[in-house]
């Protein structure tokens, strides 16, 4: 049996990632450059023959629309769909909507990095009146509470539990599992993939658009540590861009 | 309790409606205009608080692509998807690919309606090596046979029992399921849900892009026979013009 794959797909460029404004719930679109990028994404599947079986994506209108962009680009559009709020970005509490630049220069460096990066840290909880709150949304209707807040522990403790429960299993049977979803959600799933420290996954930045293949093995285990992305001269490039945020160029 | 709702979607209109084709299983892809009609139904949708709580479409790009586009302009992206190859469209045979209106110039008006229109009689069969047939196709792996040809008959077996297993009980309990399909599975579906007899079903045209309303009671009756169109008179010109295809206009 050929091993199964988890194919990692960041959504592509949002109207808030141009924009460089934090995000995290708020159900922002794709850019133009950002349906580009799933296309492209599709494109490279196909090329490169990894073909998902089946797609696990959030719910949000970003990485849901990235994953039927890139199926259909790469004409698989056909295959079953999972949609699971434990996908979602992590939820970025009172800074949602907020300008990255402005938050760094209000606040300083160190408490910037702190609130974009720190493992345990989350930002201060967003008011449920607040325009960008997700209290009432009737997607989140069977969660007994609606975040308001999280750090990527948090992310890590809601995903990574699922992941193991209900996508792990599909990939040690063989099957390749694409999953459409967000730079923390995915930040999460690698630092339990490649057992990251809670200190070193800061470093980590995850390129949109780039799919990122892990190959697992049917005990479970990674045969790739670190992943393998089918384009990676590009992906080094967009890491690059992710990391930069917020700085004001 | 309110009454579930089915919500019957025949998709926009694709490359072959509109260079007036047959179709089929062929996996043709909607037009600029099908893009647009599939907006409009779910701004419908939208507008007339008649929200789906999960999807069913076939397994061809037109109806995955109407789903796609009619629940993001209804903000209902982020709900569960049903993909099953018992809502395709009707298998035309040999005759996809080919020309409707040069058909019926072809055959004559008469064989022309019957391979069209008649219940019990499908086309003759695909051979498998046509460059239309679905022979081989992965997405039909599951399948012990991937059908050559259908007749309406063929499809009201494979698609009701489906429907009454899986999708009515959502309805009887309360849940507005959308279905995004064909013109000839929606007429096998209407035909069960309104009990039109074998002749009767031959004149009943469903047009694209017009969400029709099914109201279902408990018990899995239907509360409106004869379903109710959420823009009735949009939906009236839309059956006239599927009526008068294969027309030399």
């Amino acid at each position: 049996m050929t091993n199964g794959k988890l194919i990692l797909v960041r959504h592509g460029q949002s109207t808030w990632n141009k924009s460089n404004q934090f995000t995290g719930w708020v159900d922002v679109d794709l850019t133009e450059q950002g349906v580009a990028e799933a296309v492209n994404a599709g494109k490279l599947l196909q090329e490169k023959d990894v073909l998902p079986d089946v797609v696990y994506t959030s719910l949000l209108r970003r990485a849901i629309r990235t994953a039927n962009i890139t199926l259909n680009a790469a004409d698989r559009h056909w295959i079953p769909v999972v949609r699971n709020w434990r996908l979602n970005e992590r939820h970025y509490g009172k800074l949602q909507g907020l300008d990255k630049a402005q938050i760094r220069e209000e606040f300083g460096e160190e408490q910037f990095m702190i609130w974009r990066r720190s493992y345990g840290t989350p930002p201060p909880e967003i008011d449920p009146d607040n325009e960008y709150s997700q209290t009432g949304d009737p997607r989140y209707f069977n969660l007994p509470e609606v975040p308001r807040t999280e750090c990527l522990k948090d992310v890590v403790e809601r995903f990574v539990p699922y992941f193991t429960d209900n996508i792990l299993p599909r990939a040690q049977k063989g099957e390749n599992v694409m999953l459409a979803a967000h730079g923390n959600s995915l930040r999460a799933l690698v630092k339990y993939l490649d057992d990251i420290s809670d200190d070193e996954i800061a470093g980590l930045n995850i390129p949109t658009g780039m799919p990122l293949i892990y190959e697992i093995a049917a005990d479970g285990s990674v045969v790739n540590p670190g992943g393998t992305y089918l384009d990676p001269e590009a992906a080094e490039a967009g890491a690059a861009a992710v990391a930069s945020q917020g700085s004001k160029q």
